[in-house]
Protein backbone atom coordinates (compact mmCIF):
# COMPACT_ATOMS: atom_id res chain seq x y z
CA UNK A 1 0.00 0.00 0.00
CA UNK A 2 1.34 3.30 -0.61
CA UNK A 3 1.71 5.94 2.07
CA UNK A 4 1.53 9.77 2.05
CA UNK A 5 2.53 11.80 -0.97
CA UNK A 6 6.25 12.66 -0.08
CA UNK A 7 6.22 15.52 -3.23
CA UNK A 8 5.07 16.73 -6.49
CA UNK A 9 7.63 16.67 -9.29
CA UNK A 10 7.50 19.92 -11.13
CA UNK A 11 9.43 20.31 -14.14
CA UNK A 12 10.90 23.45 -14.94
CA UNK A 13 13.59 25.50 -17.51
CA UNK A 14 14.81 27.61 -14.52
CA UNK A 15 14.51 26.76 -11.13
CA UNK A 16 16.28 30.16 -10.61
CA UNK A 17 12.69 31.56 -12.67
CA UNK A 18 10.27 29.49 -9.95
CA UNK A 19 12.34 30.42 -6.45
CA UNK A 20 11.11 34.09 -6.29
CA UNK A 21 7.35 33.19 -7.00
CA UNK A 22 7.26 30.09 -4.72
CA UNK A 23 9.00 32.54 -2.07
CA UNK A 24 5.90 34.63 -2.59
CA UNK A 25 3.34 31.68 -2.43
CA UNK A 26 4.99 29.72 0.42
CA UNK A 27 7.81 31.61 2.32
CA UNK A 28 10.64 32.15 1.75
CA UNK A 29 11.70 29.51 4.54
CA UNK A 30 9.81 27.22 2.62
CA UNK A 31 12.38 27.11 -0.78
CA UNK A 32 15.36 24.98 -0.36
CA UNK A 33 18.52 25.00 -2.15
CA UNK A 34 19.32 23.85 -5.61
CA UNK A 35 21.07 20.74 -5.47
CA UNK A 36 22.59 18.96 -8.40
CA UNK A 37 22.24 15.41 -9.23
CA UNK A 38 24.64 14.62 -12.07
CA UNK A 39 24.02 10.90 -12.12
CA UNK A 40 20.66 11.65 -12.67
CA UNK A 41 21.18 14.33 -15.11
CA UNK A 42 19.19 17.01 -12.66
CA UNK A 43 19.05 19.34 -10.63
CA UNK A 44 16.14 19.88 -7.72
CA UNK A 45 14.57 22.19 -5.48
CA UNK A 46 12.26 21.12 -2.80
CA UNK A 47 9.38 23.80 -1.64
CA UNK A 48 7.55 23.05 1.61
CA UNK A 49 3.48 23.75 1.31
CA UNK A 50 2.35 22.61 4.70
CA UNK A 51 1.55 18.80 4.37
CA UNK A 52 3.64 18.01 1.22
CA UNK A 53 6.85 19.28 -0.69
CA UNK A 54 7.40 20.72 -4.50
CA UNK A 55 9.80 19.33 -6.50
CA UNK A 56 11.45 21.37 -8.95
CA UNK A 57 13.56 19.77 -11.47
CA UNK A 58 15.72 21.24 -13.80
CA UNK A 59 17.71 19.24 -16.20
CA UNK A 60 21.44 19.50 -16.24
CA UNK A 61 21.76 19.29 -19.65
CA UNK A 62 20.02 17.73 -23.34
CA UNK A 63 20.53 14.27 -22.74
CA UNK A 64 18.81 14.59 -19.07
CA UNK A 65 15.26 12.64 -19.30
CA UNK A 66 13.46 15.62 -18.32
CA UNK A 67 14.97 17.77 -21.03
CA UNK A 68 12.67 15.85 -23.76
CA UNK A 69 9.40 16.51 -21.14
CA UNK A 70 10.53 19.82 -21.11
CA UNK A 71 10.97 20.01 -25.25
CA UNK A 72 7.02 18.79 -25.20
CA UNK A 73 6.09 21.38 -22.28
CA UNK A 74 8.49 24.10 -22.75
CA UNK A 75 7.18 26.27 -19.97
CA UNK A 76 7.46 23.58 -17.13
CA UNK A 77 4.21 21.20 -16.25
CA UNK A 78 3.80 18.32 -13.54
CA UNK A 79 6.15 15.89 -14.04
CA UNK A 80 5.71 12.52 -11.46
CA UNK A 81 3.76 12.02 -7.70
CA UNK A 82 6.26 10.29 -5.05
CA UNK A 83 4.27 8.55 -2.45
CA UNK A 84 6.17 7.07 0.76
CA UNK A 85 6.77 2.87 1.07
CA UNK A 86 7.56 1.55 4.43
CA UNK A 87 9.32 -1.73 2.54
CA UNK A 88 9.96 -0.97 -1.19
CA UNK A 89 10.60 -4.18 -1.76
CA UNK A 90 7.58 -5.18 -1.02
CA UNK A 91 5.71 -2.57 -2.81
CA UNK A 92 7.49 -3.12 -5.92
CA UNK A 93 6.93 -7.41 -5.83
CA UNK A 94 3.23 -5.90 -4.97
CA UNK A 95 2.96 -3.54 -7.73
CA UNK A 96 4.89 -5.81 -10.40
CA UNK A 97 2.77 -8.36 -9.52
CA UNK A 98 -0.54 -6.15 -10.86
CA UNK A 99 0.75 -5.20 -13.72
CA UNK A 100 2.84 -2.23 -13.47
CA UNK A 101 6.13 -1.89 -14.78
CA UNK A 102 9.31 -0.94 -12.42
CA UNK A 103 11.43 1.77 -14.67
CA UNK A 104 14.99 0.45 -13.65
CA UNK A 105 16.55 -0.99 -10.40
CA UNK A 106 15.84 1.25 -7.35
CA UNK A 107 18.51 3.94 -6.33
CA UNK A 108 19.17 6.57 -3.60
CA UNK A 109 17.43 9.59 -4.16
CA UNK A 110 17.36 13.41 -2.86
CA UNK A 111 16.17 12.48 0.43
CA UNK A 112 18.27 9.86 1.11
CA UNK A 113 16.55 6.66 0.74
CA UNK A 114 16.19 4.47 -2.21
CA UNK A 115 13.58 5.60 -5.27
CA UNK A 116 12.13 3.44 -8.33
CA UNK A 117 9.69 4.92 -10.88
CA UNK A 118 6.70 3.37 -12.07
CA UNK A 119 6.07 3.65 -15.58
CA UNK A 120 2.44 6.37 -16.61
CA UNK A 121 0.97 3.66 -19.15
CA UNK A 122 -0.10 1.11 -16.01
CA UNK A 123 -0.82 4.36 -13.53
CA UNK A 124 -3.34 6.08 -15.21
CA UNK A 125 -1.00 8.13 -17.50
CA UNK A 126 0.90 9.17 -13.77
CA UNK A 127 4.37 8.64 -13.24
CA UNK A 128 4.80 7.20 -9.97
CA UNK A 129 8.01 7.33 -7.79
CA UNK A 130 7.76 5.49 -4.95
CA UNK A 131 10.40 6.36 -2.12
CA UNK A 132 11.58 4.28 0.70
CA UNK A 133 9.58 6.68 3.97
CA UNK A 134 12.28 8.54 5.39
CA UNK A 135 11.69 7.22 8.74
CA UNK A 136 10.70 3.94 7.82
CA UNK A 137 7.17 4.52 7.35
CA UNK A 138 6.32 5.13 11.00
CA UNK B 1 -0.02 32.59 0.91
CA UNK B 2 -0.84 29.15 -0.64
CA UNK B 3 -1.83 26.28 2.27
CA UNK B 4 -1.97 22.41 2.42
CA UNK B 5 -1.94 21.24 -1.20
CA UNK B 6 -6.01 19.81 -0.76
CA UNK B 7 -5.68 17.73 -3.93
CA UNK B 8 -4.10 16.39 -6.97
CA UNK B 9 -6.37 16.60 -9.79
CA UNK B 10 -5.66 13.49 -12.26
CA UNK B 11 -7.74 13.36 -15.47
CA UNK B 12 -8.90 9.91 -16.45
CA UNK B 13 -10.95 8.39 -19.28
CA UNK B 14 -12.49 6.23 -17.31
CA UNK B 15 -12.85 6.52 -13.25
CA UNK B 16 -14.44 3.13 -12.88
CA UNK B 17 -11.09 1.86 -14.54
CA UNK B 18 -9.13 3.33 -11.89
CA UNK B 19 -11.35 3.34 -9.11
CA UNK B 20 -10.13 -0.82 -8.46
CA UNK B 21 -6.40 0.18 -8.80
CA UNK B 22 -6.64 2.90 -6.33
CA UNK B 23 -8.11 0.60 -3.83
CA UNK B 24 -5.68 -1.55 -4.29
CA UNK B 25 -3.00 1.61 -3.50
CA UNK B 26 -5.01 3.05 -0.72
CA UNK B 27 -7.75 0.58 0.56
CA UNK B 28 -10.50 0.09 -0.45
CA UNK B 29 -12.58 2.66 2.40
CA UNK B 30 -10.44 5.89 0.71
CA UNK B 31 -12.01 5.55 -2.59
CA UNK B 32 -14.90 7.85 -2.23
CA UNK B 33 -18.28 7.41 -4.50
CA UNK B 34 -18.20 8.88 -8.06
CA UNK B 35 -19.70 12.42 -7.99
CA UNK B 36 -21.13 13.95 -11.65
CA UNK B 37 -21.01 17.99 -11.65
CA UNK B 38 -22.89 18.71 -14.52
CA UNK B 39 -22.17 22.34 -14.13
CA UNK B 40 -18.38 21.67 -14.82
CA UNK B 41 -19.13 19.21 -17.32
CA UNK B 42 -17.42 16.70 -15.35
CA UNK B 43 -17.64 13.81 -12.73
CA UNK B 44 -15.09 13.53 -10.32
CA UNK B 45 -13.69 10.74 -7.57
CA UNK B 46 -11.45 11.63 -4.55
CA UNK B 47 -9.20 9.29 -3.24
CA UNK B 48 -7.82 9.89 0.11
CA UNK B 49 -3.86 9.90 0.62
CA UNK B 50 -2.59 9.99 4.30
CA UNK B 51 -2.21 13.41 3.56
CA UNK B 52 -3.88 14.81 1.02
CA UNK B 53 -6.18 13.53 -1.86
CA UNK B 54 -6.31 12.72 -5.82
CA UNK B 55 -9.36 13.79 -7.43
CA UNK B 56 -10.01 11.56 -10.44
CA UNK B 57 -11.57 14.04 -12.93
CA UNK B 58 -13.59 12.24 -16.17
CA UNK B 59 -15.32 14.39 -18.82
CA UNK B 60 -18.91 13.92 -19.13
CA UNK B 61 -19.01 14.76 -22.64
CA UNK B 62 -16.75 15.98 -25.27
CA UNK B 63 -17.94 19.72 -24.82
CA UNK B 64 -15.81 19.42 -21.22
CA UNK B 65 -12.71 21.03 -21.14
CA UNK B 66 -11.22 17.97 -19.81
CA UNK B 67 -12.06 16.38 -22.69
CA UNK B 68 -9.72 18.32 -24.81
CA UNK B 69 -6.91 17.62 -22.05
CA UNK B 70 -7.61 14.20 -22.35
CA UNK B 71 -7.48 14.13 -26.10
CA UNK B 72 -4.33 15.05 -26.03
CA UNK B 73 -3.02 12.40 -23.29
CA UNK B 74 -5.95 9.87 -23.91
CA UNK B 75 -4.41 7.39 -21.03
CA UNK B 76 -4.69 10.34 -18.47
CA UNK B 77 -2.41 12.89 -17.21
CA UNK B 78 -1.84 15.37 -14.35
CA UNK B 79 -4.79 17.74 -14.62
CA UNK B 80 -3.66 20.47 -11.40
CA UNK B 81 -3.08 21.26 -8.10
CA UNK B 82 -5.40 22.55 -5.50
CA UNK B 83 -3.95 24.26 -2.18
CA UNK B 84 -6.01 25.71 0.11
CA UNK B 85 -6.41 29.42 1.13
CA UNK B 86 -7.66 31.15 4.16
CA UNK B 87 -9.35 34.37 2.19
CA UNK B 88 -10.14 33.92 -1.53
CA UNK B 89 -10.57 37.11 -2.22
CA UNK B 90 -7.24 38.32 -0.75
CA UNK B 91 -5.67 35.38 -2.61
CA UNK B 92 -6.67 36.43 -5.83
CA UNK B 93 -6.11 39.99 -5.08
CA UNK B 94 -2.32 39.35 -4.48
CA UNK B 95 -2.26 36.68 -7.84
CA UNK B 96 -3.49 39.46 -9.98
CA UNK B 97 -1.37 41.79 -8.60
CA UNK B 98 1.58 39.58 -9.42
CA UNK B 99 0.61 38.88 -12.49
CA UNK B 100 -1.44 35.79 -12.25
CA UNK B 101 -4.36 35.18 -14.84
CA UNK B 102 -7.46 33.89 -12.68
CA UNK B 103 -9.76 32.34 -15.03
CA UNK B 104 -13.56 33.38 -14.63
CA UNK B 105 -15.38 34.11 -11.03
CA UNK B 106 -15.22 32.05 -8.58
CA UNK B 107 -17.78 29.29 -8.22
CA UNK B 108 -18.53 26.32 -5.75
CA UNK B 109 -16.29 23.24 -5.77
CA UNK B 110 -16.74 19.56 -4.99
CA UNK B 111 -16.08 20.68 -1.75
CA UNK B 112 -18.46 23.40 -1.01
CA UNK B 113 -16.70 26.07 -0.77
CA UNK B 114 -15.67 28.85 -3.35
CA UNK B 115 -12.66 27.53 -5.96
CA UNK B 116 -10.75 29.30 -8.96
CA UNK B 117 -8.27 28.59 -11.58
CA UNK B 118 -4.94 29.81 -12.33
CA UNK B 119 -3.61 29.70 -15.38
CA UNK B 120 -0.44 27.34 -15.92
CA UNK B 121 0.84 29.72 -18.20
CA UNK B 122 2.15 32.16 -15.27
CA UNK B 123 2.45 29.40 -12.42
CA UNK B 124 5.17 27.51 -14.58
CA UNK B 125 3.45 25.55 -16.35
CA UNK B 126 0.82 24.03 -14.03
CA UNK B 127 -2.69 24.70 -13.81
CA UNK B 128 -3.06 25.85 -10.09
CA UNK B 129 -6.45 25.57 -8.16
CA UNK B 130 -6.90 27.75 -5.45
CA UNK B 131 -9.78 26.40 -2.30
CA UNK B 132 -11.30 28.58 0.00
CA UNK B 133 -10.56 26.13 3.09
CA UNK B 134 -13.22 24.20 4.75
CA UNK B 135 -12.62 25.04 7.71
CA UNK B 136 -11.54 28.62 7.17
CA UNK B 137 -7.61 27.60 7.43
CA UNK B 138 -8.23 26.76 10.36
Amino acid sequence: MFGRLNHVGVATPSIARDRARYARLFGEAAVGEPLAMPDQGVTVCFVDAPNTQIELIEPLDDASPVAAFLARNPGGAQHHLCFEVADLDAALDAQAAAGARVLGAPRIGAHGTRIVFLHPREMGGVLIELMEAPDGGH
